[in-house]
C-alpha cells in the first residue's frame, strides 16, 4: 500500500488516476476538511472514490510509516491499496549524494524530546542552508503536527532522515570526509572553531546532552560561551547560533 | 493588598507573622500541593490561617495584577489584606540604575505573542547577562506558567519591567545613551554591527516584525544573513543569535 500526503501530491494522484481511468484500490481518509480539502473531497467523488472522515490524531497515526518529511498530512490522506509505499530515504544514498558535493553541513539531532525545538531547528535548518537533518527513528520528539507548525512548513521540504542508529550514521558521515562538531559545555569557544567544507554538527537532548558514544565520535566540541545562573540555553537557540557561526565562516 | 508568591518569600512571611503573632488577614490559596506547599499550609493551620484549594487557572488570575517576576505561583500563594502591594519595578528607575553602569545591555520585545519564545528569550537573556527585559504592558505573551517553565525558571531571576508604551521606554533608554538595534530584514549583517558600551535590542513579533514608530527610532536596523525557502528564523533563534554576536564583540 502506497500512502500520500501533501495537497498537490494528492491532486496529482487524483487526476493521473482519472487519465488511465485506474481507481481501484484507492480511498481517502479526512479530517476537518478546508476549501482545498473540499475540492479534493469532490474530485474524488466525482470519481466514485470513496472517502473517511476520522479525527486528526487517527490521521496523525495513519502517517507514522511515512518518513517525517511525508507525515504533514494537513487533514488529508489517499491511500493506494495496489500500489508499494515509495522507500523512504535512507542514509546511505544521503551520504552517497553528499559526497558528490563540494560543501556540506548536516544536523545531527540526538534525540530531542520537544517538538517545539524539533520544529524551531527545523526552521533554523532552512534558513542556513543545512543539507541534511539526521534524527534517530526511536528517540526524540514524535509530534508531527507541533514540528511542523514550529518549522513553518520547514519540516515538508528540508531534507531529513529517520536512522536506527545515530553513532552509525556519524561514521558514515565521516568515512565520507565531514568534520564532526558536538555542542557540548567545556569545548573550543564557537567563535574560534575552523570550519571545514563539509561539516556536521550534533547537539545532543535538552536534558542530558549528547549520549557518551556519540559524544566520542566527535572531532571537536564546541561551546557557546555563557555567563548567567542556568547551565545551558535553550537547544533551538544553541542550534541556531552554532549554525550562524558556522555559516559566518 | 499584598500578594505574595514563591516558596521561600511566603515561608518567610509565615515566619514573621507567628513570631509577630499578627496573621489578621492572611490567607493562602493553593492547588496541587507538592511536599513543599504542604509544609507551608501545615504552617498555615498551625497559625489558624485559613487556606483554600482552587484550581490552577484561577491561581493564574490571581497573580495577574503582579509584575511578571512575581507571577510564578507554583501553585500556592499568600494574600495579605492589610498591607499594600509593593509596587511593581518602574522603567524610571531601571533606566536610574542602568545609567550608573558602565555597561549595559537591555532587551526589548515588541508584543511577541507565543509564550514558549519568550520564556525561551528570557532564558538566553540570563545566558548573555541581559540587564533588563522590556515588555509591553498590554499586548505580548500572558501565558506565564510556559514563560516560567520555558525560560528553565529565569523569568523569577531576569529583570524585566513591563511598560505601557514601549516607544517611550525605548526614548528614555536613548537619552540615558543607549545605542538601539532593531532586529529586521534588509539592515546591516549581524557580524558587521559595532557594539557600543550600552546596548538596547528591540525583537519585534512573530508575525509583523517591529511597530513602524518602534523601528523609527533604532539607531541601526541588524539582521542574520540566512538563505532557505522562509523569510525569517524563528524570534528566540534570532533574538539568541543577536545576543551571542552583541556580547562576542
Amino acid at each position: 500500500m502506497r500512502i500520500i500526503t501533501g495537497f498537490h501530491a494528492i491532486e496529482e494522484a487524483l487526476k493521473s488516476a482519472e487519465t488511465e481511468k485506474n481507481i481501484a484500490g484507492l480511498r481517502i481518509s479526512y479530517s476537518k476538511p478546508g476549501p482545498r480539502v473540499k475540492k479534493i473531497l469532490a474530485s474524488a467523488t466525482a470519481l466514485e472514490i470513496p472517502t473517511e472522515e476520522k479525527g486528526m490524531t487517527d490521521l496523525d497515526k495513519m502517517v507514522l510509516p511515512l518518513p517525517a518529511t511525508a507525515r504533514d498530512h494537513r487533514g488529508v490522506i489517499l491511500f493506494m491499496e495496489n500500489a508499494d509505499q515509495a522507500a523512504p530515504l535512507r542514509m546511505e544514498e544521503c551520504v552517497k549524494e553528499l559526497a558528490l558535493k563540494e560543501k556540506a553541513l548536516v544536523l545531527i539531532l540526538d534525540s530531542i524530546t520537544d517538538p517545539h525545538n524539533v520544529g524551531a531547528i527545523i526552521r533554523s535548518a532552512d534558513q542556513f542552508g543545512v543539507d541534511l537533518v539526521v534524527l534517530p527513528e526511536h528517540r526524540g520528539a514524535t509530534d508531527f503536527e507541533v514540528i511542523s507548525r514550529t518549522s513553518a512548513g520547514a519540516s515538508s521540504w528540508v531534507q531529513i532522515v529517520l536512522v536506527p542508529n545515530l553513532v552509525r550514521a556519524v561514521g558514515q558521515l565521516k568515512e565520507a570526509g565531514f568534520w564532526v562538531y558536538g555542542a557540548d559545555a567545556g569545548g573550543t569557544p564557537a567563535q574560534d572553531i575552523k570550519t571545514s567544507e563539509k561539516t556536521a554538527l550534533i547537539m545532543g537532548s535538552e536534558g542530558t546532552g549528547m549520549a557518551r558514544l556519540l559524544r566520542e565520535k566527535c572531532d571537536t566540541i564546541v561551546s557557546i560561551p555563557t555567563s548567567g545562573k542556568l547551565d545551558s540555553l535553550n537547544v533551538s537557540v544553541a542550534a541556531g547560533i552554532l549554525l550562524y557561526e558556522i555559516r559566518r565562516k
